[in-house]
């Protein structure tokens, strides 16, 4: 039988969650820093809550539950497991309507899974880190949801992400006389941009059905790399004179959606004291596949990554699909795993994370152990004053570990060494007679005796010191 | 459509949430401090992992996930959700041997899924929160699991748990001449004592096919209150007086367990130092209904819940499962569902827990709104001024909420209020024209006028001094 996990699913040892919980850690506070409260949901849903909402090719990826007992030789199924996060946000939203605040300010930090074929860096098993706020159409959460994600990643030692700015109804004008029912699908030929290039995008948008016309239009409009975007951004122009160059070309091309461009300059004047003060573009070709966007839209890219860390927009007619009413809404969703591929990539984890989760082992005594004669009458070979020095330490707050079998000593230090264990406390046969201990820094070598009541103060301040913490 | 969540499964609105993590924060702080190290599994398991590990009813429980694709139709399962997280640590344990340290220490906080009858406080998606020690026999790790676990509860504000304390192979002399093959279903009659009293134990094992004689013996045995145990233990006792008697006892009717005995009475001398001393109560009765235990079997309680709030033992036959040689090992598991429970009921959790989640909310200028025509040039209507002091705030490491829109200054003061933010900050016409802050805080009613750079040392320094914190 494997004992591999299931296809496409991790198992994860304490080095990578020591790394998932560094970054998971700063998600979190960096967004309750910004307001926004905790959701988490149950791991499936009731299956009709899912379906349908993801399109023909999303009910095709949802991990679906058979029903359980009599049930279960009908081979169908009633549960299926959560697929992002925001259905169940609708779906809580609905519930939760009159205990929810009128602005609904959630993270939620969850698994989804989806059923695509595993790749490299695609799971079928990954954390989604989600913000959306719930209840106002105000521009002023576009702002604050890009100066959150911005902060995140900022914090975390990004120095070269470009958060791209688009707005829905800014494309609906661009593509203009395209038919509404292509507006999708050239949307998603637009999009390959960056993969693919001008020539094929303009050759896939016919092969679509767009009208050759149209078609050369669309490239024409988009292929300005000399006007700061898109595909590349030229290096040399700042966000700023490449963001007011889009501007005034939308505002001209396409006054009817003066109110779509004019947004997209609030957000960017309204960012600018924030993290992403100068990481915005705007860029008239992204279109983000989702249909249910209905305004600004955005997404998050590294120089060295193919797709992108995160990304986001307003939907405002989504949230309230289980109420039958409309509620605006807002949101942005990073993508935990890639964030963790980058940074492992690029070696951006700092040293604490992968230090020892411990602190300090102490040795156990290997004289005299207890006959079986005595170890039936509850003789413990001296074995309780490791322990009880080990509580010591750690009513101190320090992570102790005990070596739990009486092996010589030096097999015992060689255990901790390959640990990387920084300290190991002794209590031999002199540390007995004396009432002290010994201390071992197994980085300097040094070894030190205390008294018992002083070991926790020497151990703290020693490890202060160590190269290794800075 | 409903919009609850699924039967058997909870939504965790922010307020659940907090409490939530105070208590998996206190846990994993101090199975950390006890030297563990964290491990988490995927979701879901390849289906034979885990059918036949759970005996016959166990594999009714399990959920089972339809095999996708053109497999859908044929109705049939190759994953299943993870039903505890010992099985899934067999497989981690094979897999990873070569990486695994000799002694592996793993904490392991997760949900599991089991598709029992929902009930109160029962739950079809619960989080187990586990240690176990994987790579040795010694009774050290009983000593430290218990230590750990009784330090976990007292941090909580548990003043009145017990740890009762028992051995398979004391349980097994005891039984003795009852055949073998009843041993596990005498075991369940036993394990009701609490429940249903001497009487019908006795009835039941005659029921269940012991002989009259041995169910009278076994009784007899058993039905000792005076000597403190079980069912109940006097409250006049101690547990070191209880434990004493108990001990002796066994000692003289089952000499050839004196091995066993003589482990509990180790156990119990090396908890002495820790947070377990004086908690730990050896009780014969108990048997914890799993039949993989090979040593020490343990178990929480507390005497306002029926069931127990946690429990483990050691299994030296099962890490081993996925291997095809015996690993010893030995764990325990806390839940966290009847933990909350019970705190909840007895209003355990501290006042911070409760507290808002934010600690200034930043008002949005309501004067002077940009026109159409100004706003589609990207005027914001000075709201910028309210996100640049949000920025300058959270720098500061404050929580900081920003109301989305320019209503009357009065609705956003009411607001804050509902939502029970101890601080406002406004930035109106005057503090405009005077590069000020108005802060108010709306416990005391108290309202200042500062300079911007001072507003986040004001309320870091009024948020010490507010008696909701103490």
């Amino acid at each position: 039988m494997s004992t591999k996990p299931p296809s496409g699913t991790r198992d994860f040892l304490p080095a990578d969650i020591k790394r998932r919980e560094y970054v998971m850690g700063v998600v979190r506070e960096v967004y309750e820093r910004y307001g926004f409260e905790p959701l988490e949901t149950p791991a499936f849903e009731n299956i009709e809550t899912l379906l349908g909402k993801y399109g023909e090719e999303g009910n095709k990826l949802i991990f679906k539950i058979l029903r359980r007992g009599e049930h279960e030789s009908s081979g169908t199924a009633d549960l299926a497991l959560r697929y992002d996060l925001t259905v169940p946000l609708a779906r809580v939203v609905a519930q939760y309507q009159s205990e929810l605040p009128k602005f609904f300010k959630r993270y939620q930090i969850q698994p989804v899974w989806r059923a695509d074929r595993p790749a490299k860096g695609r799971f079928r098993e990954f954390y989604q880190c989600d913000i959306d706020v719930v209840g106002t159409a105000s521009i002023v959460v576009e702002a604050e949801l890009i100066g959150a994600v911005s902060e995140v990643l900022t914090r975390l030692g990004f120095a070269d992400f470009r958060v791209r700015l688009n707005h829905r109804k800014l494309l609906s004008a661009i593509l203009g006389s395209v038919p509404v029912e292509l507006h999708e699908s050239a949307l998603v030929a637009i999009d390959k941009w960056d993969k693919i290039g001008p020539a094929e995008v303009e050759q896939e948008l016919v092969a679509r059905g767009v009208s050759p016309h149209d078609a050369g239009r669309l490239v024409g409009f988009f292929n300005v790399a000399d006007q700061g975007g898109p595909s590349p951004v030229p290096e040399a122009s700042t966000a700023d004179e490449a963001n007011r160059s889009w501007l005034e070309r939308l505002r001209i091309q396409f006054p009817a959606s003066a109110g779509a461009a004019g947004e997209l300059a609030q957000i960017l004047r309204l960012i600018e004291g924030t993290a992403a003060a100068g990481r915005v573009y705007i860029d008239p070709s992204l279109a983000r596949g989702l249909s249910y966007y209905t305004g600004a839209i955005m997404e998050i890219t590294v120089p060295d990554l193919a797709g992108s860390l995160g990304g986001g927009g307003r939907y405002d007619n989504l949230i309230g699909m289980f109420l039958g009413r409309d509620i605006p809404a807002c949101g942005f969703s990073l993508g935990l795993e890639r964030i963790i591929f980058v940074m492992n990539e690029r070696h951006m984890f700092p040293d604490q994370v992968a230090q020892s989760a411990v602190d300090v082992m102490v040795t156990l005594w290997a004289g005299a152990a207890a006959t079986p004669d005595e170890a039936a009458r509850g003789a413990t070979g001296g074995r309780e004053e490791a322990l009880a020095l080990a509580a010591t330490l750690r009513r101190a707050g320090l992570r102790v570990d005990v070596y739990p079998e009486a092996d010589k000593l030096g097999k015992q230090f060689k255990y901790a060494s390959s640990r990387r264990v920084p300290f190991v406390a002794i209590v031999g046969d002199d540390e007995r007679a004396s009432g002290t201990v010994s201390i071992k820094n197994l980085l300097t070598g040094a070894q030190d005796t205390l008294p018992r009541e002083a070991v926790a103060g020497h151990i703290s301040s020693q490890r202060r010191q160590t190269p290794e913490d800075s």
